[in-house]
């Protein structure tokens, strides 16, 4: 079968692979709406994985199910699904901690396009198929369900983090897709006035369908001073970072409250350490939480960001600004992602 | 002043009493606007809380600060307020153990129209009122105000016992004005799909504008069979009740998934008990959590909820029917409240 | 091979049955050490899971691996090992959840001597052995690893359930052996007085070992009225219920403090409703919750406790009062445990 | 009166300031035990609050009720009684937020010998008397007493804060007075191993009776190393920093599984900032969260903590190993704190 693969670092292209197979309790899907994730760029132009060959990559995809384990129940060949882009082992220990992502090591629940070949191929395999996979609603457009195998359960992951409550005061740094999905998901948990760090023209009008009640620009001078003064100086209950750098969480302990806590789904590629400022953590004393985490993945967190969408809370096909008709329009897709023109949010490819 | 008054059970009218003092860490308000609620019409027509004579009446009011104690830092004569229908005693070993409203006893934080004279009088005493005034936001009607005293904490409340996340399936028991409330807040905390239990055609009407899905009606046969027959046999994650009788409860049991839990912020006036179905409780092993409560009062709980109204994310004005205006009909709305006309959710009585 | 069965209500004795197949994920495993449970007995003489023909029966197991199926990771023939008494599928929807003990259904995490046979056999079978057995520490007696089955693990949940915290009062309702672990996890979560109701000399005298404090008989009048007389009328925090009936939640109800917290683990056998009295449950506003639950099992959940056992923390082997050794005395035990002597909490049958 | 005071940064002596004024709330309070804290060594010596002239130090004592002001209910002249050392403003908007440490302000729930004078003086001034008070036990020594005030609330947050769970592998950094008791409050929320960083033998016994399992050395190498060597590679669960410096905390990331947590309690008084190792921490998706915070403090807090003393669970009375018989002790406890010498852990002033 052919993919699109990472060749190494920095070079793409198309491959030949065999199809691949299928044990008991797997799947083996062919995908009908993919898209590129900017994890795919940082895969590729920025090594951040390291060396990888020959790699097919993408994570986010629905897809067809071709073939199925014999021990799998659930689903069947013909059946439309949402891929979750995260796949644990859920019998394993970090699992039954709470922890799927990190599921046989810390990340390791990740494995599309890092640990395995990914879903820009004309099949690909799915572990655990019964706990991986859910129903694509007959009422729902395959790109909008390609926007919940990653997007939607990373940016809400940052809310759910940063433990948004009714009324909060809440900031989220980043307004890719991740931080529109993270705009909403501070809105869907009770969010009252959401502070948005992002200039794009084009990511602020989502932003405001999204929730988002204020923006601040990177270029207008220090964003936690900005911040402080436009909550009389207290700062607000929770951050969200879904963009940034490393940098970016003295920032982000700057502009909270006592108690607050920091939400972080921004996959941090460079830089020797995060900085915590010890006079505004107070001293080690101040209660500001940091949290950090790779989104669950699975079954039911699709089955629960489906039913959100399908109830009318929340569009994510709104962030869809390029569609793409056609397998071999996948890395045109990449390279859009990659340049990130004025206009791009999420760009999809649709598979007949 | 004059007060209108709950004169013994059954019987209410005009009295006169002494303005209250107001001790170092209080305040005096005059009332701008007040709400009477289902809770008034059980202390007086059904003596709720026993026997009470010549108290007056009412626990929802937006307010003008008339005189404040020597202690109170963060308020003064002439600041518009919302006041929090409960009123704790925030020093008391039960608030810091997290439970406010049980201030020096249980359900003690409750203390207008109950162990002192309620707001709808000339001038009504708070205690502690740093505590437990806020701001009446500058650009917000009084009006909408009231509806942050006792409807919005109360309904938001149930959607907090409840526990909802984002996607669940969740049940609204009930769609009087608290109800509703909870619908809004069961939205507001990510449900996916919100079953409402009730029947008048302008509480549904408002229930949908709030988040309501779907409708179930006690006239059409069991509510747990409907709402089983709904979810294809699996039942839902979450009930919040606000509404019905200590019977609800068994009904709320047996529609829940194992591990969903119940969220009953419901005033029950009578039966011997609440009983919980041996057999659909898993024979005592389902983790089907009962939770219930008062809702949380104070002066946080009423900013938070302001500045969720003025982000735009509720309107909870939307439930006020029936505007009065001047003091002298107060009568009018209890009785109003008491006789629920078709048309009616929620009256409200503006003072100059 | 041979298995100690039910073989119908009432009726206990040998059988013969094939020796179980070992699926992929699966383990056969052979018992070193077995321990009847009440549940056995109510099985067996109460019809508690209505009428079962020729299963075998038991939950409690340590033993040896003899089989494991080829996806099989982490154990191979040879290995000691802890069976949990709650063999959930992890990837189920309802373990996603994090309630992997009502995988599949309500409760239906419990498989052993329920939907299929049982650990009183020459052989029994384990489903997803990598999640759900744990090895044996070579330093553990075979007879206290099988206190980690079931007694300890839901002993524990009972605290867990009722979220002990630093310093609470806490009452254990019932010191048979699930009651003995209820009053060893609230001194390991950090209670402070623990009053337990139970009257046997025995039970008592291990449960004062565990960390109870004070004792409470059923046959010296109402022990909720006991209870607030000890506590000068302010109830307790908390309350773990490991006995008793369904009458039993009425007088925990009444016991508690306005936000306590009820966690119960008792199989509840008979009656048709538990009732929980209106006024003491504070109209429906007490914040009085009410959580009840069958143990976690699985893989995780035996190495921590395990691991507490180990580092001293607890003994659960000084509930063991009666040792039988052989095969042949899986009968006696049983017999014993339906007959509970006065001298005995909980017996084991020790097979080489 | 006569005080034990900072004079200026480096500087300490023997000062005359007026009994102070009790207001409605308040009491005044003289000591009969009162215990020195590293932190007011960081405060004279260090500086580490800024410059303070004339401000009387300390802020752990038990002492007799002197006076109380006209609204304090619960406590008379007489009365002996536990002083938190952070006596909060309850009815702040911080503490209706669940942080009554930062009522006011960040770490402004701190008051003694930072913004107003402390407790070594012959009379001392408590806030909100009611809500910061407690009733030392008739059975209680005084000196175990000032143990509840700093040492073990201080201790057990990092227990709370790094929310120890039944099994868990821990690790206490620090074993002076608060790494003692936050290993004594890792034991009473379920740890099973409990591996203290730390080399004095006096301590390291110390630690071991209230439940340390392992003994690591700053000076046998990286402590994270030793860790990960000791933990098969796997890491804790779970860090509680009681000691070292901002760069500690790198070290505690290092030596933690996905999802594992730190709490930190440790006051840090130099450098910039706090370093998260950016690789360990998972390129920011690692689940590792960091907290930090200052004790609660109040009434109920020391109740709870006085009756985990009193039912025998800890007793935090062995940490002292210096007692001094009279008020004109105060300083050379203080030195003896600021030099420590080999043999201590925590001097105590036994006043008349």
């Amino acid at each position: 079968m052919k993919g699109f693969a990472m060749l190494g670092i920095g070079k793409t292209g198309w491959i030949e692979k065999p199809r691949p197979a299928c044990g008991p309790l797997d799947a083996v899907i062919r995908p009908i709406a993919v898209s590129p994730c900017t994890s795919d760029v940082h895969t590729v132009w920025e090594g951040a994985l390291g060396e990888r060959e020959n790699m097919i990559l993408g994570h986010e995809a629905c897809g067809i199910v071709d073939e199925v384990g014999s021990l799998v129940r659930d689903f069947k060949p013909g059946d439309r699904v949402i891929v979750s882009a995260i796949t644990p082992d859920w019998g394993d220990i970090n699992a039954q901690r709470g922890y799927p992502m990190h599921s046989t090591g810390m990340l390791a629940g990740w494995k599309f396009s890092n640990f395995k070949d990914g879903v820009f191929a004309e099949y690909f395999h799915v572990n655990e198929a019964d706990a991986n996979l859910a129903l694509l609603p007959d009422d729902m457009d395959p790109c909008t369900g390609v926007m919940i195998c990653d997007m939607m359960p990373t940016g809400f992951h940052a809310a759910e983090l940063a433990d948004i409550q009714y009324g909060d005061d809440a900031v989220v740094i980043g307004i890719g897709p991740v931080g529109l999905m993270a705009v909403a998901g501070c809105a869907l948990r009770g969010a009252a006035r959401i502070i948005c760090v992002g200039t794009r023209p084009k990511c602020r009008k989502a932003a405001s369908i999204y929730g988002a009640t204020d923006f601040v620009s990177y270029k207008e001078g220090d964003i936690a001073d900005r911040i402080l003064d436009m909550t009389s100086g207290k700062g607000v209950d929770k951050v969200c970072i879904a963009g940034g750098t490393a940098d970016t969480f003295a920032q982000a302990v700057r502009m909270l409250k006592p108690g607050g806590i920091i939400g972080s789904v921004n996959y941090l590629g460079s830089g020797d350490c995060v900085k915590i400022p010890r006079v505004e953590w107070g001293c080690g004393m101040s209660h500001k939480t940091i949290r950090c985490g790779l989104m669950p993945g699975g079954r039911l967190r699709s089955e629960k960001l489906a039913a959100l969408v399908r109830a009318g809370r929340v569009d994510p096909g709104l962030m869809i600004t390029h569609r793409y008709h056609g397998f071999e329009h996948m890395e045109e897709a990449l390279l859009a992602m990659r340049d990130k023109a004025p206009e791009l949010i999420k760009p999809v490819v649709c598979i007949d």
